[in-house]
């Protein structure tokens, strides 16, 4: 066992140093590389996905992880998890047959460009023939990897996020579905108008200004991450002491870039605040999608949208767009970032439709994966449900099915990740809350306190357990949806 | 031998890529991950160069490039170079003993932010006993490496420019020492002043702006790189299509980015006009350092300190900075651009005093690898051999030995590749002026005549031949000083 060890620690580190490397190209093809840079090197991706590919499905390794796992009592709880959840990739990639796992890999790379040019032009039947490929992958899948815990639709929940199922999702959408409708309805018939102050052009540099400000005023640790531009925000790390975000300022619309840099810091905040000493470990970053976007929601929704926080930091926003806001109330300014109406775009709709957007894919993914839907009828069915759930009809494909990359990257299951880390924020915060008095502490001008609470409760165990064991260790109680719906129900309700 | 190829191309496709991972991987170290983000990952980086150097050390590999080099003669010229330049590195690297080759990788990485720490605190006894390491390591790798037909410090000579050495080098520094010190003692002994309108803050901003554009006028070719901001300026890339170069931006001197720009898009264009042919084998890129700074050179001095081409770009200048420059002429610009004068530091040196600059380090080299000179000696002769050359002595160790990190990084045998570039510039640009005028040619707006030559007579070569041999091939003839000092003497002496 021993020996076993050693060379599992050893393996670690050369696989953890491809990471890195991985990590940073990827950083580098999505901020600043250009395009025809990035083509022309795609071999060289293809060689170092090969050697990672081999270093982890190494026999030497495997065996050594397979010796670790039968001891696994024996080991610390850190790795002891680790060695199970390596266990079962290892064992889930052997079930794949490596003919299928290639051309997979070959199909993904073709289908990403396809899937921008659909896009672009509005063409589903381009993309059509890619993405029925895919999903015939997808469905093998579900068998291979099927165990007799987890089969069909479950075995991809799983993959995004552990011990996740239909069963529990069907619960929450169903729960959703009943509480949030009605109130949907209510608020969208008669949407508040937006601003006239709203409709300015806003300086880049402006806004650039104000949301190194808000990295600031977040405690985002400047010192251990940057911040770079994409077409689309996100934030990717390695370890504690390197957390990188990213941002989009659209000079039509002043608030965009600010909800984004937000969101962002807090999937940021749960990186650099995690243990250091899981650093060089595979439990680094978070315990998984749902946890991250609980905390990237927590400080978007919980702490960006509410009075308080804009108490103390409007003022800033006045001065630096001066005199674009002045005569502005920060409560006019709250309530339109608060507004709620019926869109298109996920990626666009307020706090209260958002779960909305989710629950559509959701259902339709259950549909696809189980065979009663198929391919080439997508588009019609969603713009069919999405009639169903918003009572307006997409008037495109890229407002509708082809508005989301997930699919064609091949992530089915994803999507309800989004929905449950919205839910989880609520519950978080309304233990949180229990503890000190989050809103009187925003007020107070920084989120130190949230911040330490959510270190202490959240970041610091990384993603060394799966995440129903560490919301049970922070807040004594499993996921409960209800705080959500109360949440949505009541602020939306006023 | 078919066998050898086979194994040898699927290895150098590794290695390979490993290399553009470690080139994305220093861009972004260089370029704009936080300091505590470098130094918490440095051990991912020493576990990706120990792979690469496993790649490289492959008894497999080895085996191959011997196969391959025995047949060298019926290879393609482009491999069979490539073989033979391998199969020396193979050769080389085993006879530099392991513990010690590890010792020093060791060793560099200590040294390197110990000198930077010494040059902030003007402290070279802070220094000093890494840097005695290191000239001890040096002088080892000059015995180990020795052959029956390079010696001493021909050995680090020929490791940065092939087939240079002591000889060639001698004759070529007592050539410049002959006819250049006495126009550099009359031309310095009173220098033209720095024009009152020098004398003012740039905006960054425009600095930039007019950098992008320069870009344009040489004809970098934007789709296939970037240009970021470091400390120093450099130029990388990775084949072909994936060509970058940095700059920065002092805002008190107008002309320092301007002449970094042109500069490394000198280096840039070699690379990005390389043959496409050569990219995924080791033989893209430029033929040696001291060829790629003959480039770098040429743009900088032989084009962007010429009146033609300011003449066509001032205006632009102008227009940027308006009306920081109202009333400036076209000539009083470029004599500002080519003042000489008699300086401490070598990258802020003119074109005249550079090359004394680089001899001074050559023949302190030249005494350090012989155990004629003592590192604890350096600061004195440094100012000693400073006063003989240039009749002024630093006044710190900064202004003197602790300018230069070369050789904190071991590189000894370096530097005079920096003259040599220079040189060689002024040779290519003589017989480019027997094929068109090329002044003329900058006057007409772009360098697209000027790249077009440099293209087909240098760049697209590539690394595929020694840098002796592409000289023969463009030009017809071997390295030669005269036309260096011909066009120094002649420029100055006016």
């Amino acid at each position: 066992m021993q020996q076993a060890l050693q060379f599992y620690l050893e393996q670690r580190k050369k696989i953890l140093a491809q990471q890195y490397a991985g990590f940073l190209i990827s950083w580098d093809h999505e901020t600043q590389a250009t395009e025809q840079s990035v083509i022309a090197n795609a071999d060289q991706m293809g060689v170092l996905s090969a050697y990672s590919y081999e270093l982890m499905t190494d026999a030497r390794f495997e065996s050594a992880v397979e010796t670790l796992y039968a001891h696994k009592a024996e080991l610390e709880p850190v790795l002891a998890h680790e060695i199970e959840v390596t266990y079962k990739n290892i064992q889930e990639t052997k079930k794949i047959p490596a003919d299928e796992y290639v051309a997979y890999s070959q199909l993904m790379s073709e289908a990403y460009p396809i899937y921008v040019r659909a896009k672009r032009d509005n063409d589903f039947q381009l993309f059509r023939p890619y993405l029925e490929k895919i999903v015939d992958y997808v469905r093998k899948q579900t068998v291979w990897l099927a165990t007799d815990k987890v089969q069909g639709y479950d075995v991809l929940l799983d993959m995004y996020e552990p011990n996740y199922n239909q069963a529990k999702y069907d619960a929450f959408f169903n729960l959703l579905r009943e509480k949030l409708v009605p109130v949907v309805k209510k608020v969208t018939e008669n949407p508040a108008p937006i601003p006239a102050w709203a409709n300015q052009t806003w300086a880049k540099s402006k806004q650039v200004e104000f949301c190194e400000y808000l990295r600031d005023v977040l405690c985002f640790d400047k010192s251990r991450g940057i911040m770079a531009e994409s077409a689309h925000p996100f934030t990717t790390g390695f370890g504690t002491d390197d957390v990188r975000i990213t941002n989009f300022y659209h000079e039509d619309i002043l608030i965009s870039s600010i909800f984004s840099v937000i969101h962002e810091t807090g999937h940021a905040l749960y990186e650099q605040q995690g243990d250091k000493a899981l650093n060089g470990t595979f439990c680094s970053g978070g315990a998984s999608l749902g946890m991250h976007e609980s905390q990237s929601r927590f400080y978007e929704n919980l702490i960006g949208r509410s009075l308080e926080f804009w108490q103390v930091h409007f003022a800033k926003l006045q001065q630096i767009f001066a005199p674009q806001l002045d005569g502005v109330t920060v409560e006019e300014f709250v309530a339109y970032v608060n507004r709620a109406e019926r869109s298109f775009v996920r990626t666009e709709a307020d706090e209260l439709t958002y779960p909305l957007h989710v629950m559509l894919r959701y259902e339709i993914e259950k549909l696809l994966i189980t065979d009663e839907l198929q391919v080439k009828d997508l588009p019609q069915v969603w713009k069919e449900k999405f009639t169903e759930y918003f009572g307006i009809t997409p008037p495109t494909d890229v407002l509708g099915v082809l508005q989301d990359m997930h699919w064609a990257g091949g992530s089915f299951g994803y999507f309800p990740t989004y929905a449950l880390g919205s839910a989880i924020a609520s519950q978080l915060y309304y233990h949180m809350n229990k503890d000190f008095d989050v809103a009187q502490s925003l007020a107070s001008g920084n989120t130190k306190q949230v911040n330490d609470w959510l270190a202490s409760h959240i970041h610091k165990y990384g993603g060394s357990m799966y995440p129903d064991q560490i919301l049970r260790l922070a807040i004594g109680e499993d996921f409960d949806a209800k705080y959500y719906v109360d949440y949505l129900v009541n602020k939306y309700s006023k």
